[in-house]
């Protein structure tokens, strides 16, 4: 049986449906075709994912401890914001109006964002490193099973520039290092991270409702994505 | 007697010091070379609005009424971003480090901030657009008195594009048309934020200390910035 997150919740996230037939392209995971979500809604939630990365990033800027931290958190922000107007100008050009389809999902994501909000400084810095990574890299693999209609390289659009990364990785291990009480309580804040940010992640499936079904499809991306959550635990020092 | 905004207040804001001898550039007007700051205090002090500048801003997105309200103000935010960091590398070409400059100023960016911060979304946006176009219009004159030691066209940093004004602008009117209770609070919010943006402005010259003295090479600066602050009042359709 596949391992699966979801199991124990029993959640059904989405409604069942029907789906229809589609093109097997070459190299693209039969997994993967089959849960992905059509190009619009797909661009739709990571937009507003990303939008959301840019309002979390660019809101650490003010209270960072330095102003190496301020100028790299800044430009991981704009970087973010960046990636949301690529995937909003893809949007408009297969006739999404952002308006509309944002206005669908970003809900959800404001639930993420208020559920990762993190009590001070810190905690927050580590909600916008985990989630975001966590969120992109989702993106970057669902966005090879999507049927993207022309776009070029759907999935380069999530890969983020490793300097963004390591920035906030650094913030983090200064503040982590040599004290013991805040890598645990981080720890703790990781791991309820991970459970929410991949709530929202099953949103952006097409998924049947069927959890046996569905986790036949979803194993290996999620197997893959919590492999890559805790390895950046790991390089925090945290346990994850 | 020339205009003063500040001898009502009495305010000497700068200890005298000794103005060096500078050498007059053609087409500089007297007046500013005689008021104009060091290049790096300038570029320290104009960074660090942008800064400020940028996080007032991208913080304006997440209350934002409408995506195309998040996305102009995003662009902007992204922007003046982007002056910081042109500003902030000319700082690092002329050996300044940004670390030990900025933080000479930012706490007084953060003082005007703190009054400007608004007491709902509305009035924050007018304290962006107001405090941040009336200081890049000082920032972008008195750069012309500035001793640039070969930077190619400083003034031209602070040229703000005229869509992330306008898309301001637009807001603000939309929520102000019809709505003359609104507008009257936003117009005497508006009336204070002048008085508090030209006290920063005042921080970044080099004054003696003589106010007489000191009007007599300010005035015209003033009364340009002050007639710019005016037209983006009547604009609104607020009495300034």
């Amino acid at each position: 049986m596949p391992f699966s997150w979801f199991r124990r919740r029993r959640l059904v996230l989405d409604a069942p449906r029907l789906r229809p037939r589609r093109e097997r392209k070459p190299g693209v995971a039969a997994d993967l075709a089959a849960i992905a979500p059509d190009l619009r809604p797909f661009l739709g939630l990571s937009a507003s994912v990303e939008l959301s990365a840019f309002e979390q990033l660019s809101g650490l800027v003010a209270d960072a401890p330095s102003y190496s931290a301020k100028e790299s958190i800044g430009q991981a922000a704009a970087n973010a914001l960046g990636r949301h107007r690529r995937l909003v100008a893809e949007l408009r050009r297969f006739d999404g109006d952002p308006e509309v389809e944002l206005r669908e999902h970003l809900p959800r994501v404001a639930e993420l964002d208020a559920v990762s909000a993190g009590h001070d400084w810190v905690e927050r810095v580590l909600s916008a490193h985990l989630c975001g990574a966590l969120l992109e890299d989702f993106f970057a693999e669902l966005a090879q099973g999507v049927d993207a209609g022309g776009i070029k390289d759907l999935p380069a659009i999530f890969a983020v520039d490793p300097a963004d990364r390591h920035a906030l990785q650094s913030i983090l291990k200064e503040h982590i290092d040599g004290d013991h009480r805040l890598a645990a309580r981080l720890a703790m804040w990781g791991r309820r991270l991970v459970g929410d940010a991949l709530l929202l992640t099953r949103s952006g499936l097409r998924l049947t409702g069927d959890i046996d079904a569905d986790d036949a499809h979803t194993a290996a991306l999620y197997a893959e994505i919590v492999a890559a959550h805790t390895r950046r635990m790991d390089a925090l020092g945290l346990t994850a």
